[in-house]
């Protein structure tokens, strides 16, 4: 039986790796530095305490669970802090001792999680991973040369160790779980709540997947045998401004968008897209769910969050 | 008055730094896991000894010295296992530690080794650092991989922390203190000893540069404000067979050369030269001790320690 660690299991990626790992016949092994999700989490699933930036955890989690397979998740994350704090470094050391123990416990096939921010972000840029009109790789931020870092090491180790490697860069992801300080999420709150939502002009041109999606492509990224970079993306092109006015929409509180009233950062591109052919042809995965569906959804989440949130606070008077 | 730091400094490359940093006014702080060379090394040099790869050793060694500029050689370099070996990984990890100490403790200025085969490896390379006409990076060692990956992390470590960080990449070399497994030591000692000296067909063409100026080379990118990838190399192209005769020559023992003898490595390239226009033109560096110089003193050098080695065994008698 093949037997797959995932770390980051608690965060907005992995826990949607879970089921679909099960479901696929794998012995699934999950770690996070936090506490199990309640519930949501399919019960044969082996959970793991660890906070793999302490030394020797990684090694020690290997030793322990002898995965055959790893899906790699756990980094900071943190919105507004993960693009420049110096965590990025001691996380591509975590990730090189992960990986080495994995190698050296006979592991076979892993997969970790990359980031599109890898890219060199022209004005308009759309991101292929490899051969003849290959984006260049150049990341801006100390995220993406972290990440990017790791890879050109990993993939170094993988070749001459025999491990089966694949990097799935993801893109501009929503859904549940997400952290409250985010687009979506930010938006989607304030509606609920009655409150105005300022966005900046909304122009800007992303590929957006669901996380329950992108949780069912690093899944299928894992079983495939593909190896190299493979965009974890949608593969189609919506603005900023879509997105928020199908969230006031299905909120019932257009009234409340405030397009315009944020300045944009000027040093993000006017289109970010996603070329997704390896992911599609040579993983055969594609996605299914609407990005109107998984929207909706995202917002029937966040109804549901709050209405709990509030019983919370009134039930704790 | 700035303080440097040079890790790896009773090495091929760094040894040759000590005294250049010294007379451009640094005051020189050197760091060795092997003992400091007797005699040969300024005697105003600060010796430490600390093995890097242990933990916490970067963090120790940066807070007792507080170097305000850092020149790191050190790293996994014996011949035949250096390409391979998962040690490369280990040195990601300290160098990493090594550079978040370094300006965490107010590093201003840092250059780092790199090798020339982080680049792609065409059956005829001239490598090219940046700009239009770059070669591109494609490593095909763990060794390669693993200077590159933390290229690409230090250069976002460095925008972002506003260390002045430059990269040299460096070439072949040559010169006294060279492993003896290696081709121009293996060849020299051989030829002095009245040995057959096995050689391939020796018409793979190569950037050759000694390892005093390399280290020149370095001092000089250390004291400049040049950022980036720079190719530390001679500019001039000579084949292996040149150099292996240019020794036999002065050995006196042409008669001892087998070229041919020895199958070539299938995997090297025929042509793999350096662009040296960023270290002639912006360093403002280029080299002055011709090859034949350069091999004569090496020979010169191996014939005193092969007599100061047959003297040591006799006197052990």
């Amino acid at each position: 039986m093949s037997r797959v660690l995932v770390t980051g299991a608690s965060g907005f990626v992995g826990r949607h790796t879970l089921a679909p790992l099960r479901d696929a016949g794998y012995e699934v092994h999950a770690v996070s530095s936090r506490a199990a999700p309640a519930g949501g989490s399919p019960a044969t699933v082996h959970w793991h305490h660890a906070d793999l930036l302490a030394p020797a955890a990684a090694a020690e989690l290997i030793a322990s669970v002898r995965p055959s397979h790893l899906l790699h998740f756990a980094w900071c994350t943190e919105p507004g802090v993960y693009w420049t704090t110096l965590e990025n470094i001691a996380w591509v050391q975590s990730s090189l001792s992960l990986l080495r123990a994995f190698g050296e416990a006979g592991g076979r096939r892993a997969v970790l999680a990359g980031t599109c921010a890898e890219y060199a972000w022209a004005p308009s840029t759309h991101c292929i991973e490899e051969g003849d009109g290959a984006t260049p790789l150049h990341p801006a931020t100390l995220y993406g040369a972290a990440k990017h870092g790791l890879h050109v090491v990993a993939e170094g180790w993988a070749r001459q160790s025999g491990v089966s490697l694949a990097w799935g860069r993801i893109f501009f992801l929503y859904g549940p779980h997400e952290h409250p300080k985010r687009l979506v999420s930010a938006v989607a709150r304030a509606l609920l709540c009655g409150e105005e939502a300022p966005c900046s002009h909304g122009r800007q041109v992303r590929d957006f997947l669901g996380t329950p999606e992108a949780g069912g492509a690093f899944a299928a990224l894992l079983r495939s045998e593909v190896t190299g970079p493979v965009n974890i993306a949608s593969g189609e092109s919506v603005s900023l401004a879509e997105v928020v006015e199908t969230l006031a929409r299905t909120a019932g509180r257009p009234d409340l968008l405030r397009l315009g009233a944020l300045p944009a950062n000027p040093s993000e591109p006017q289109r970010l897209t996603a070329d997704v052919r390896r992911l599609r042809e040579e993983v055969g995965w594609s996605h299914t769910i609407s990005l109107r569906e998984g929207l909706e959804r995202t917002v029937e989440w966040w109804r549901n969050t709050l209405a709990e949130e509030r019983a919370e606070t009134e039930s704790s008077r």
